[in-house]
């Protein structure tokens, strides 16, 4: 393959931003200016507003749903609803409109002044509603950390684990987009197991370094998406934040899963990277043993290369320390096989619903994506420097994920995931 | 307490209706001669259309949001977050305007003409925009039922069962309306623990006699609601049948709690019978020990005597047979505690969401809301005559929920919820 040639924008981006021409992720944003929330591409340092395009670029007949324009919206709903031939002439348009040798927008000053805002002053919204929010478990490494810390080595893995992908239901109105501040959560738990509960606030507060992906299109009531058609239904990713208080956890998720552990609050990131943008980091999935049942069986490639950080700032350390890294690359179980087996029994998915991947950890002690991991259950407190160790969040912690795709011709990021723990209220 | 007069309407109301002057639930309904979808209450065998009375009758100031009238929606969700005053008030004017003796809308040809379509002319819809939909596990006699199969009846109640209202989220895109008709999911599942799973229609499909109420105004994120105020957010009830795949469930649920054995479908019946109806049908609430944390602690009365029933009718049956008869008054865990409990760690409620009760059953064999527990995991199929017996439904079954509250002087029911199994669709 000849070496790729960036792109270029008539809009300056700066060497390793996560935004450069390649990317155009999709979100919401509003400015004070103009409190209205619509529609935006994020390029460099700008926004471009897809809303002050629809009469010059954005007129495809394609982009039409209810007689309404979806670039129109407050929501990237409808636009997700339309599937892929719209999402493919929306990034043509983008792409060529954005960039250097194309006069139309370039030389449109009027249209440039109303169509660009800076990112600094954009406040980012949730991209769309979100109907329903599932999570998953696909990360072997997690699942086997976990399950070796709560049933010991030799039933790390449920009998289940390695047959199909393991999800729940989350909770849809807690997600919260990156910036949020996140109350840590009063709650029941057992500390002692030979004394009654307790309640107050959570003492194991923890993050999640996860990613999620949006439906598309989605299917009605009934009507199962195979698995060859699941790619079709996959809008694009963000990174994710899925908050967990381990002690509540610990004590009611038996035996009908996480609930008040979880629902107070979900992190992810404003900017919609589609799979368009990923294709180019495209690798191997991992191989799968036993093999799995033929609904949840492909063979194209669904695994991407996605580069992820989590760092932590917090009132006892100066400046932010890195805590954990990891890869999107190590999830066993693909977004097509997810999705295929989310909609195996006919549950209907809808556009703009969010399927989390599960916690990503990688083989090392280093890529373990959550504190429960990487401090092992508190046994092994974490090693920040000038003697400040960590096992679960203190006030005053801001959590910071970062994604990035870069194979040497093509960088791209995520912007990132962030938020800051308040302390309880008191009871 | 002298009798109550049975108030009565100058619509005709028949002995034994669900539906008298001293119910008067809200629906969504549409008709073939206006598809758009409006809100209607019950009375006799006509549905009131509230869209027709904004003018005249449901003008007060309260029932305005947004600038707009919520009796002028195509759902309840803004009704719902108006909070008590706004649902007193507009009960006070349905009662006053219904009532025989009142000569306002009585008298008022045109305006009858308009605002009455019989029930038999509506189609009914979901009540509202669901955001959230969460189900408990609140009859310790459905729990001690399940676990005494599952773990024996040592170890029948989990461990955190009586300190805590166990819950989980369920799926809100499949909640359907009663009427729709419910595909047989297909999934996978390991029937043979010796041998790999297979995938295949499920062969344990279950019904849930459930009960379940919609969320009033509701809470911002991170500000739970006490116990004192949970009575202000609970809007009104309806019947459930959470259809469960028993087979699926089974094979996916641990760790992480029931996803596709679950989420193919749940029924729900469209009138939402408010609170204020359900005043008279308040009972003592089952004493609770050991004692419960202080969060969850409340000395009101707030259990109702509901009584329940489900029939089933099927191709080798003649007519319906009764399988079930229960009452919402079992339940150990009230809706108050179920509501502070979900709000405890900062969870926010919005209006519409739904909380399901978990499967009500009884102390009796007879009044066992699934099958699963009527025929003891199958070991005791039911004999239904003739014959005929279940364990699992069979494809062309008809399963009907009904709730009536009946105090002597007053009656009011709930209307069916109703669903006929489909086969499974061909893989
Ligand atoms: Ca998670
Ligand atoms: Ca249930
Ligand atoms: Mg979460
Ligand atoms: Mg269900
Ligand atoms: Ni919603």
């Amino acid at each position: 393959m000849p070496a790729h040639q960036p792109s270029e924008s008539f809009i300056l981006v700066a060497s390793g931003s996560d935004f450069p021409l390649d990317n155009l992720p999709y979100g919401v944003f509003s400015t004070s200016a103009n409190p209205t929330r619509r529609i935006g591409v994020a390029i460099g340092d700008q926004v471009l507003d897809l809303s002050a395009l629809t009469d010059k670029f954005l007129n495809h007949e394609l982009f039409i749903k209810n007689n309404k324009n979806v670039f129109a919206q407050s929501t990237l709903n409808d636009f997700m609803s339309l599937g892929r031939d719209a999402w493919a002439t929306a990034r043509q348009t983008l792409t060529r409109i954005l960039s250097a040798t194309e006069p139309d927008l370039r030389d449109d000053e009027s249209l440039r002044g109303r169509a660009f805002v800076k990112q600094s002053d954009a406040t980012m919204h949730l991209p769309c509603h979100i109907g329903d929010y599932t999570d998953f478990y696909s990360s072997r490494e997690h699942a086997t950390n976990v399950g070796t810390m709560f049933r010991g080595a030799d039933n790390a893995l449920p009998p289940n684990w390695l047959h199909l992908p393991i999800g729940y239901h989350g909770r849809a109105s807690s997600i919260v987009v990156s910036g949020t501040d996140i109350r840590r959560p009063v709650g029941q738990t057992r500390p002692d197991e030979s004394k009654p509960p307790v309640y107050g606030p959570c003492k194991a507060l923890d993050f999640e370094l996860e990613m999620a992906f949006f439906v598309g299109p989605g299917n009605p009531l009934g009507q199962p998406i195979p698995i060859e058609k699941a790619h079709e239904h996959i809008f694009g990713m963000v990174l994710m934040n899925d908050w967990s208080a381990r002690d509540i956890q610990k004590w009611e998720y038996q035996p009908l899963g996480p609930f008040l552990g979880k629902s107070f609050a979900t992190t992810i990131s404003p900017w919609i990277v589609t799979m368009d943008a990923l294709a180019p980091f495209l690798v191997d999935n991992v191989p799968q043993s036993p093999a799995v049942l033929p609904y949840l069986q492909h063979t194209d490639r669904f695994s991407y290369d996605i580069r992820l950080r989590v760092d932590l700032q917090g009132t006892d350390l100066f400046g932010q320390r890195p805590v954990s890294v990891s890869n999107f690359k190590y999830l066993y179980w693909t977004m097509k096989q997810q999705l295929a087996h989310h909609t195996s029994n006919g549950c209907n998915l809808r556009p703009g619903d969010l399927l989390g991947s599960g916690t990503i950890s990688g083989p090392a002690k280093s890529e373990r994506g959550s504190l429960l991991e990487l401090s092992w259950g508190s046994k092994e407190p974490m090693d920040l420097g000038n003697g400040v160790t960590r096992t679960f969040l203190r006030d005053g912690d801001t959590v910071t994920l970062n994604g990035v795709c870069d194979n040497g011709s093509i960088r791209l990021g995520f912007g990132p995931c962030t938020g800051k723990v308040l302390p309880a209220l008191e009871i």
